[in-house]
């Protein structure tokens, strides 16, 4: 049976000086790797990934893993409670306004979060050109490991941003680990994922209907921040001519569904899906399952927005997940105050939203009553099959 | 065919200088009494309201008015654009922390809004012992605009508070009217009504599958702003011995399933529930559809809150609007912070809320993570068939 | 010396299970009473009074006191925890919309916090009519904490919202109090106290320039719920002809300064003038300070605020705790987009607000930009020397 | 005299549809360039730059300009409206998170806020190698507008999200100008400048006491999204050694004192500096004033910020504004809840934070009780004089 360990870890200090904590569960398998990191809730009002986190505790009591497993349910206190007469506004920092997932540090080059500290790839490969995979591997994550440390003791007595120092403590764990799942969910959506480029197999492991495929770019958010640097070393060693060094790590972000939906029942399947990834990456035992529908994929770069085109309410025409040809009608934006001729008609209240092109209407807005220019809907585009 | 004007009124004006207004729409029928006033989204995030009135623009063009009605969707455009991240939250004023629907003066007795003008109704009584009823009808709304109107001028260069100024507005309109119907949501909940007491057949007609009693008792909303004034007069009456006159006018909050839903197909649909009410009132012709099922009511006094025994992520075990036996389970308080023991087990995390007495579940929460002490549903309890 | 108790009391539990608390330190000195109760900021935003408390811990180091005192800094932290952007926005609970001091229970009477448990006055006199005083007064606080504890227990099942049960904490500690002191600040004002009318000696002991004369009535401020009972008390003995009974216990709101401002160098100055109260109480050994100068006081109800009569920038003509004349100049609302006529001038974006009445102004808004109809300033009107 | 127009712009419609606009002034002088574009007001709670535009209008009026100025206070409506409780609430966007000075967009290469279209400098420099300076100037000038324009348009049926649009309004009447200034303020601070490196004696005619120097990178504000791009094209033209192509166009951000100060008196000083650089640029007739004292001056980079080694209540041992030697006492961080020792003393509560190393303490966090991490002050080190 595994061996499980909990602590808690602080993320941020308020005002009156309560520290704002979560809980981190560990749960040691028959070896310490491959080690998978599962967070849960970064953005304060998506819930669900804490159901599977609490599912895939039964899970494991069940059978035991052979890698090791990090979970982290409710990883963002702060976040979490931002909560504001009915709702938990909780993606943008009140306090420093950034989005909780867009703090994390490049461990390869200069990010916004800290500009110092970062490891040099090429230089790393021209020491490591004759290492070992485990050598350059091992030397890699204690050189990331060196920059995250140097960024947290770099300022000295100035002092470091709280919002950064509650990426950092994030950034520490998820450092160690050879596979990252951030579980996030989408406004009003079905599940999908983030997933690196090229990472086919693992991607059709988790077996979720739509799934987004990221360039190894960073750009804040945690699961670049995991794989972006592995991707940045492979490349440099690339340029040395040795095409051995794959990219190690890989980072997902996965998306549970409608943010404020929160169910144990729907955890128990997420966690089997997450399980079959982590068959897949070998933490788990046993083959990954095989996806039971045809899933629809396309690049990030592919997936786009429909901004407003006119304040009002939102009238969903279609569902999140509903695939769409050019011309579809996907929303009615209402507003009464355009009733200006008399006798009103409820027609004259509606602009119509219709698709720009074929694709798939991924996720709508969480609220129903948006302003001109407010991102309504989101579409899959150029859409292939994984 | 109806006759219909349109203007905008002003609710406030912002620090910068901006008016926010809401569109007024009147359809003159046939006569001008009875007259009707509806308006939609006093609270910011309950939207359904003006999918209903736009459906009204669009029977009343099929059917000519009897009586007159009055309009107003979006009648709270600063609650609708207190927006932080992706929500609106709509309930209480940023500037006054007051909720948008206690704001109403108290017209024949003091009230925390202005306690100094209001008509004594045990003098006015007196005064019209002896007038007909049209006499004691139209007398009396004169008295209440008169009170009304001293509220607004009675602070003179000492200005008047925006809030109240916002309250007054709505007031005035709804003052005019025979019945008046505030249309709102509840947050995670089925049909309902808010229904004066003695009330019955209007009541009934409306359909609406649930219904709570008040007692004519003012609390600040507007419903009871609108019939409290009307209930103490026949009732000082009544104290005279004269019983013959009634309370003239009715006032009813309207609750049309959740916050942050919106759709013009189902605003079709109560649109036909609010216009059955309307044939009741004699506003519309015909008369009203005979409700299809049992209505289950309770008195207000009976529709009691639990708050949340332990903060945490809910799980609902019913969805709102389901009878409950004492005992039941309601809902799962879960936070996966209370797995102290190793292994970890889901069902460690779980605090289970059951029902203190037989009842319906009417309402939950919005949001699916609250702080201990928080309003975590409401039900009805003592229930009855009206 | 003076024996030092410490304890943490639990206010809140938010959503993620973390328990927000505040310190209570106890001051045992020569004998229990007379016991004193001196919270500091339940605004979050105002925050001198801790300045205050910290400066009596070395004031009461020096002099060991007769009775005792409970002293509170940071009573509040989940309103102290309210920052959004640079601001603490402390006055209204972000998930009720209830201001912080809106929210004690009437223990004598019902009260909107809760309608069930209080204590019958005239009942209580009838029994204790022949009483000593002091049954009468331990009697009366018994009761009192029953009525307390009713209100606590009696939700059974349904459990306690909230912003009730933080309420009732606080409450709880000042109900044992002979004296309780509730340490607020203006918005921009100069020092000030609100002060039960009666209590004229008291009053002039603290030696504050300005003071509120309060009546007896609850309107869910500590300061009442504190004195209000034992107000009520009298008057029930009064209508029994029993007139030796007064009203035992005495509560102030003491504002100290401006919102936002903070030094421990002026707390010692105010640690110094509650200390001079206290000895009026005999908490303290020794005599009250005579005041340094003439006290300006008014009635409550003729404290009067202007409402902006126009939206804008506000240029304050004068300062917090002016006296001024009727017509006199107090601010100017200034707003840019006014200037509608060209060449544009600055004196077309100006509206001039004078004063209504003689009397003082003491407090101006904390921001300068402000909606119509939020409150610009109040002042003191028919000021009398105290 | 002058010749004036007026206009409105819209920046923002909301959920409810209203139109948030701000007013332009323009003065045309006896030329249109030297062109000055002045903004006041970005975000909310930045006042005094209202009051300097309108104590210029009146400047103005005695001495017609040589060159033309167009003038926008209160720039920012959506940000000046965003009041929560007492306060403004206006550096940050509630819909988007974003920092309203941060989405500019850069012109001459990609920015987040739109990656797509900018001008390619080596090209224009290139084609433009033999033009004339005007010509180069009228000519980059234009392809900046193409630039802009492209990325309005090129969203076609996706639309433009709300922020990006507001920055593009701005942006575009900022673009034609040969000086722009945006008037901000600190959090708690005196009158300083944000100046781009190389404008020595420009930043001189400010005569402000402190001045911050930035390099020519873009950031996402409007001072270097103002002069990067002609920065960028200086530096082409270098490439192709031609030096004679100077930057032709510069930015400041002007920080007019505290957040939330406004007074017209002393605007009419702020207007007398402004002026002053105006006469530099040749907008206004006559020589810049001579600064009547040393201005002390560093770089951007060594513009560092402490954040608060603990969380509590700020006690500032010393005035924004103050030059500091390494070690001296800053501010004390006090949290009551850190006397743990019986008696309680203040001085336990207190922890120092003392000048990690020379410099000038330029600037206080707005608020006096921040959580751990925030910023507390930020400081100019190595500082010179210009």
């Amino acid at each position: 049976m595994a061996n499980w360990e909990r602590k808690e870890i602080a993320l941020r200090t308020t005002a009156t000086g309560h520290v704002l904590t979560a809980p981190v569960f560990r749960c040691h398998g028959r070896s310490e790797r491959p080690l998978a990191y599962i967070q849960a809730n970064v953005h304060g009002g998506e819930l669900q990934g804490n159901a599977a986190i609490l599912a895939l505790f039964d899970l494991l009591e069940k059978e035991s893993p052979r890698g090791s497993i990090v979970l982290v349910p409710r990883v963002n206190p702060v976040s979490a409670n931002q909560q504001v007469g009915d709702y938990v506004a909780g993606v943008y920092d009140f306090g420093s306004g950034q989005n909780f997932n867009r703090g994390y540090v490049n461990l390869t080059g200069p990010s916004r979060g800290s500009s110092a500290c970062y490891v040099d790839v090429d230089a790393f490969a021209a020491v490591h050109r004759d290492a070992t995979l485990s050598e350059i591997r091992d030397g890699f994550r204690e050189a990331l490991h060196g920059a995250l440390g140097a960024v947290r003791e770099g300022s000295g007595p100035w002092g470091i941003e709280n919002r950064l120092e509650q990426s950092l403590a994030i950034q520490e764990m998820a450092l160690d680990a050879d596979v990252v799942l951030d579980l996030h969910t989408g406004d009003r959506a079905p599940r999908y994922l983030y997933a690196p480029a090229g990472a086919t197999a693992a991607t059709r492991a988790f077996g979720f209907p739509f799934v987004l495929e990221m360039p190894a770019r960073f750009g804040g958010a945690l699961d670049e921040a995991t794989f972006a640097p592995w991707n940045d070393l492979s490349e440099a060693f690339r340029r040395l001519d040795r095409t051995d060094v794959r990219r190690f790590v890989d980072g997902f972000t996965v998306e549970l569904g409608s943010m404020n939906a929160f169910s144990m029942a729907q955890g128990v399947e997420d966690a089997r899906r997450i399980a079959s990834a982590l068959r897949y990456y070998g933490v788990l035992d046993g083959e990954p399952d095989e996806p039971p529908y045809r899933i629809v994929c396309c690049d990030v770069g592919d997936y786009r927005s429909i901004y407003a085109p006119a304040a009002g309410l939102v009238d969903q025409a279609i569902s999140p997940g509903t695939p769409v040809r050019k011309g579809d009608l996907l929303a009615r934006m209402v507003d009464p105050s355009r009733c200006t001729t008399m006798p009103p008609r409820s027609a004259d209240a509606v602009i119509e939203v219709r698709a720009p092109e074929d694709g798939v209407v991924l996720l709508f807005h969480a609220f129903a009553s948006i302003p001109k220019g407010a991102r309504l809907l989101s579409m899959m585009t150029n859409v292939r099959q994984l």
